[in-house]
């Protein structure tokens, strides 16, 4: 019997390749699952999950709350707008308390990138980073895989091209390091302004212009521009980015191939893509929000298997 | 073995008189069910329900959750105040990607009037419209008839007036409806200002007085004052509108008869009707939110039996 | 079968010592539950409990929906700020309306006194106190006994000093009300101004030296510094608080004993007691919150076991 080689799934760069693989084989079982009438296991019934949400996310939390009751789990949600945190309680104690009252695994997301590893160092349960900060969102980058593997058949040796603000996104930095590992070759493409400088350590190139990197690319991942979280005077407009950045079908169509088009949602249409692309055959955007459930299911039914009991 | 007309409970004006009869029916035992000590149905276990409130609803949302828990759903709830909304996403992209997680049905409050019925074409899951602006509310409606019912034995051939303010009612619009739909007889009374100009022609009758509209009817359904929801400018002060629209006990024994008294809720005490009527035998007010849970038992459960799968 | 005096837990001062008894033994049996792999029992499939929140307080609601989901129980929440209360209606209202609804069993947090004593009189459900105001916690106290009883043998001849802002603490006035109940002594200790005057007239006694407090007790009951709940002018500056009747490590090291520490939670670190002490052996801070859905499940389950059907 295969495990994982992880008790947390804090971030991708803490995964081995055969982590990936088992987990993928595992979400195929789990994607059979859910399209079946009856979309439930009655696997995890013993075991009790937090939500801790300290950034509001619908539907990051819907859908580990959809893979967690079915597999069976029992549930409880945490919200940081409700919450202790706002009287001054310190994370840890906010978790331990919550632990106390025997949690086996807490997903948490929080705006304090290492928040999850700096938990799984100080607390008894497993735990599954649904975000942090502008570090990595392991979750969404091994959906992001997945998907990939089920409209290409594989991800090795595939071209992908992340676009966007790549500075500020966990969703970039998870995908390079998930990619990587399972050998991909990787760009990144966006404004000089949006790129971080440690980049190409990664093992990644740079290509600041969109049409080439799309000329280059199996696959472009085009990120969700993210105002909220961007300090505005290294930005450029709106408009401004969606001409240099923006993908339509035309852009498309001039390319000599296909390529998949991917998006990490919620989309703002118009802006990164257009509609036509985003709701064209090329664009597998719904297939990444029907896998990540799968793949949901299948991370924490793996990191339950080996909670010690 | 009956079935409904429609896929989707989008609003009164889509239903015909056998499926109202159905859903009747199908309460009956669901009302018997949940007076039962084991309140609870196997029934949908195969099957998810998402809740999307656009506005917020204590009541109505709980009564939905319960009766989807009753039926043995797995119920995840969503409110735009956390949503991905608030992040400039269309309605069909967010309700795309709830679907894309494997949710069978979609129960739906939204400010906008028709985005029931806009997403029903867009989307491929069943969806109940929950209140959509100053439309409709269906499930309102089927419970005050069902109400009626099941206190005076059929609504056909009942006098029912409607009070209050009718403009901005999705509760009046419905019952107008549902009552009509049934052979009901149907008044409206209230401030002129507040009664939409197309009344008549919906085969209502208008009754400014409400003494002589409380005279005629057999049943008054006491509207709530939404303050929330009116122009200012077009409104009596409360207190001119609990003169001359306000129900008491006093009011009520100066009629030759005992007339049947409703109420959507929550009850502004004091404005509408007086406590005494609100608490009297003559009020149902409180079948009508017992019965609410049966009826969208019922509403869900023939929804649920036509989902392809 | 022994059963509970009560209906409702609306606070300590409505128990007897066999209550309280019986509550202890029954939560003995739900602590080895909770320890076990399979945390939950089938005993409440068929009860509908909700979760009436009116104000927030996330360990304690959640503590009670592990409790009650643990239990098999329908759980559904209600928070006042997404609640009809905004809208003006009254609390029975809103209550008969969600036990319309079938629900059998109400948990109340309310920020007036006497919300859930007012409630019984009017409205047919057991209710359990969850907060009302600066009144009782009752489930809070008996967690507290529960943990005294559990690391110290019994609670009866222990010595307990509660140390803090006694005036606007339900806490302390359920445990002062618990523990004499069951034959401890008790002492207040904290600045003058947040003691109230009636306070001996309880049979308990004010020191208002910390130290010489610490020298008398078993147990050390610290509360939580509510900046919020406090009219500014009374209360002395935090780090004024601090040096009068902050607990620290050197402190309690200059004591000729080993005393037990508590705190209701949320701690604030180096206030009421610094990092050292709440992480230490002689703290059981942690074991209050895991007695405490023990505890919960054994209060829900034993008054759920009085409802007539």
């Amino acid at each position: 019997m295969s495990e994982l080689s992880v008790d947390h799934l804090l971030g991708i760069k803490y995964l081995n390749k055969q982590d990936i693989n088992l987990i993928f084989e595992t979400a195929d079982h789990f994607k059979e699952v859910i399209n079946r009438p009856i979309k439930k296991v009655p696997s995890l019934r013993d075991i009790t999950i937090a939500n801790l949400f300290f950034e509001n996310s619908t539907r990051t939390r819907l859908s580990f709350e959809l893979a967690e009751k079915r597999l069976s789990a029992d549930v409880v949600n945490f919200s940081a707008a409700s919450s202790s945190v706002k009287k001054g309680e310190t994370l840890i104690d906010t978790v331990n308390n919550i632990l106390s009252m025997k949690v086996d695994m807490v997903v948490m997301r929080h705006p304090n990138p290492g928040a999850g590893v700096f938990l799984s160092k100080h607390i008894n349960a497993s735990i599954v980073n649904a975000g942090d900060g502008a570090h990595e969102h392991p979750t969404q980058a091994l959906l992001d895989s997945y998907s990939i593997r089920e409209r290409l058949g594989e991800v090795a040796g595939k071209k992908v091209v992340i676009v966007g603000d790549i500075l500020h996104s966990r969703v970039a930095l998870s995908n390079i390091f998930a990619l990587k590992l399972q050998g991909a070759e990787v760009k990144v493409c966006g404004p000089k302004t949006l790129l971080p400088r440690y980049i190409e350590k990664l093992g990644v190139q740079v290509e600041t212009n969109l049409k080439k990197a799309l000329e280059w690319c199996d696959i472009a991942n085009m990120l969700r521009v993210q105002n909220e979280r961007m300090e505005i005077s290294y930005f450029p407009s709106t408009r401004e980015y969606t001409q240099q950045y923006g993908v339509n079908k035309k852009l498309l169509e001039s390319l000599n191939k296909e390529i998949v088009i991917m998006h990490p949602g919620p989309i703002n249409r118009g802006v990164e893509i257009t509609s036509d692309v985003a709701d064209s055959n090329q664009a597998i955007i719904l297939d990444q929000v029907q896998n990540g459930v799968a793949v949901r299911m299948a991370v924490i039914y793996l990191l339950a298997s080996k909670i010690k009991r």
